[in-house]
């Protein structure tokens, strides 16, 4: 069993600007489970920060209610897991903003990783992204959409785009949490 | 890129009996995201069924009702792909018919498979479980347990117990949601 530890990894759930059923831009709800659940995915991976991406006044004041609360609250006492799991999940208003403090962390910018269903020029295998980011010094931020995926303008900032997750499978609906969680363990798992 | 196919593994969430923070024995409440992530899970991994162990008669009210929306109900206009990650979700009220189900379905009793943050004597690692599963006719049952944890009863109805998701890290708390994808990508992905 081999463990890579690379700690210059990101990850940010992206609620705005995503698609939506028919097509338009819009931002999605932040929900407690992608809170919690990626927080936890993160914080075992080894993920520098986790980043939640959300523009809207009402979904930033929620979020930072949820997270504070495990973060400095009554939470920390009635949970010490959960607590460690917050530890590295931030608030962020935008893609942008949220590169720009990668850049004040690591001095550089990341590069952008994003998934689709569909097959780029640049689209790479697990296996080869896995070692790449193994060599490569250089920081990456890890994109997930919400809704019906990321805008096709968030799309083209991708340096690499992860090839789908089951290419062969007629059914291929997983929820974010859990292709977050896939996505990791394939990318930073000890197999 | 292999697609491995295999049509009898089936998968069980068990809310009773498990242990709770205090090892007494409990029963959990079932979550409205450990029904729907899960079956989305098992439905892009060609899973058989995905059974939700409860023997409380007012979460099997509730669950019925959640899953039958998504079967029967409105729920199939509004989103057909999730109408059929619910298709091969079923309720059961404890282990024993859950297995006694699959002998009905499959004619034989299953293999009962658990994970565990311990060693243990029949401790499988994922590339031997994934190969042994190709190449085995006989049915599969993987119970995950909630709250924390299944009890020993269950614990040693295993044939074998999967080793730990992340042995080598500090921090290993990932959802039963998170663990139930990264598992069957493991033992079922294409890759």
């Amino acid at each position: 069993m081999e463990v890579n530890v690379r700690n210059n990894i990101y990850v940010a759930l992206v609620h705005y600007p995503v698609y939506n059923k028919n097509s338009d831009i819009v931002a999605t709800s932040v929900t407690n489970f992608d809170i919690h659940d990626i927080s936890r995915t993160c914080r075992t991976y080894d993920i520098n920060k986790y980043f939640i991406i959300t523009p809207v006044d009402a979904q930033i004041e929620l979020t930072s209610r949820i997270v504070g609360f495990w973060q400095e609250g009554v939470g920390i006492d009635s949970n010490r897991d959960r607590n460690e799991a917050f530890e590295n999940t931030l608030l962020e208003t935008s893609v942008e903003s949220t590169i720009d403090k990668i850049k004040e962390i690591e001095g550089i910018e990341p590069k952008i990783i994003t998934t689709s269903a569909k097959i780029f020029p640049n689209t790479v295998s697990y296996e080869n992204l896995s070692k790449e980011i193994l060599e490569d010094k250089t920081p990456y931020l890890i994109l997930f959409g919400t809704g019906w995926g990321l805008t096709n303008e968030i799309m083209d900032m991708s340096y690499k785009i992860l090839e789908p997750i089951r290419g062969n499978t007629r059914y291929n609906h997983l929820s974010v949490r859990s292709a977050v969680s896939i996505i990791l363990d394939r990318l930073l798992g000890e197999i």
